[in-house]
């Protein structure tokens, strides 16, 4: 799940002055559906270039070790939207976001910024050298239509988890997934899995199955730190 | 000189089907003057995009620990030109892009694979937190007009200097630019300084003047060494 985990991507958008693609660094989230999201400040050319014309993407490649060419990176193809204080889901995207990018605290809340949604129409995932697939949105994105109730009892979900429930937060990070020690928290919850994060690395755990409602998320966390204290 | 230790940029091309902007991840390397070159398969959706509409940018990110918008990073835009094998600068862009990528030795032979030049139109460069500027192509690029006998001796003062001076690379690297030991080589001559590269790592030596013959090239280098060896 690349869109869960990307921190860093490169945005693509439209040169207002020449019809270039222009390609600049920017730092993303995600909406609860995985619908990525961005916060930029009016100053930047990239802002001024989705002013003009607001179709873009967003590239999300996995790094590490030796050759960059031989990891999976996402393609991400939409159209932004721009998030103005007055709309109804702007606290969520903010909370969402500000998560994800804790020293964006900093200047979040300056004048010239703002944050802006994608509305995703496809995708393209690379898997590494010469494995390439075309995807349509509904293949990149969470399906909340049936899981409505869980999208609701996110905020809470992620509270309970990382108020009381820290230490499971780091064994599904050490023991399920193999990642450094460290004080995971929880900055998402999908039906599909759990978001996690720890300073700027960020981690995607999958459930065994799809979950609807908080009913069902409880067992699930719980089924899994058991899990893990076996691991 | 982002431009010229850049192994690794995002490419940003314009859909064929949707005249989105398409970002994905690609192997550069550049041509003497600095003008970006990359190797791209006629399979890969970037190439169709770029047979469609040769209008493109490069992003080149600095990386390192912590923040990425921390860092320098580069946006080249430009148009890219087919580079077919009959053209006379064929060899020489082939050349220098293996020294950069020797891996793609693999497959650059392949019929479906071919080169890609990029005319520069103009540059962004973001200096990390709220430092941006617009730059002209002469801004980013060598002027080789009045350098034109350094040119044509790139590739000899490239042999000569990882034939014969191999440990003058490695001094360059790590007394003056303080980079981990390792046999660094060298793998470009431009008149405002040396490109290095040790593995996936590329390195810049700045000239204290600009060099424009080999008859000033020699000591230039000779001097870099002298003060390599008492740093």
């Amino acid at each position: 799940m690349l869109l869960r985990t990307g921190r860093v991507a490169t945005l693509a958008t439209l040169d207002r002055n020449t019809g270039h693609p222009f390609a600049s660094l920017i730092n993303m989230g995600t909406d609860r559906d995985g619908s990525p999201v961005i916060l930029t400040s009016r100053l930047a050319t990239h802002t001024a270039n989705l002013e003009a014309d607001a179709r873009a993407s967003l590239l999300i490649a996995e790094t590490g070790k030796g050759d960059a060419l031989a990891y999976p990176r996402l393609t991400v193809l939409g159209t932004f939207r721009p998030v103005v204080r007055e709309d109804a889901d702007e606290p969520r995207l903010r909370r969402r976001f500000l998560l994800r990018h804790p020293k964006s605290e900093l200047y979040a809340g300056f004048a010239d910024f703002g944050f802006w949604r994608m509305e995703v129409v496809s995708a393209h995932l690379n898997g590494g050298f010469a494995r390439a697939a075309d995807l349509a949105a509904a293949e990149v994105l969470s399906d909340l239509n049936d899981a409505k109730e869980l999208a609701d009892a996110e905020d809470d979900a992620i509270a309970h988890m990382n108020g009381d429930h820290s230490e499971a937060c780091r064994l599904y990070a050490t023991r399920l997934l193999d990642l450094p020690d460290g004080a995971w928290r929880c900055v998402g919850v999908a039906p599909e899995g759990l978001e996690l994060q720890l300073g700027g690395e960020a981690a995607w755990l999958p459930f065994s199955q799809r979950v609807m409602a908080p009913g069902a998320l409880r067992p699930m966390l719980r089924q899994l730190a058991d899990q893990a204290r076996r691991a």
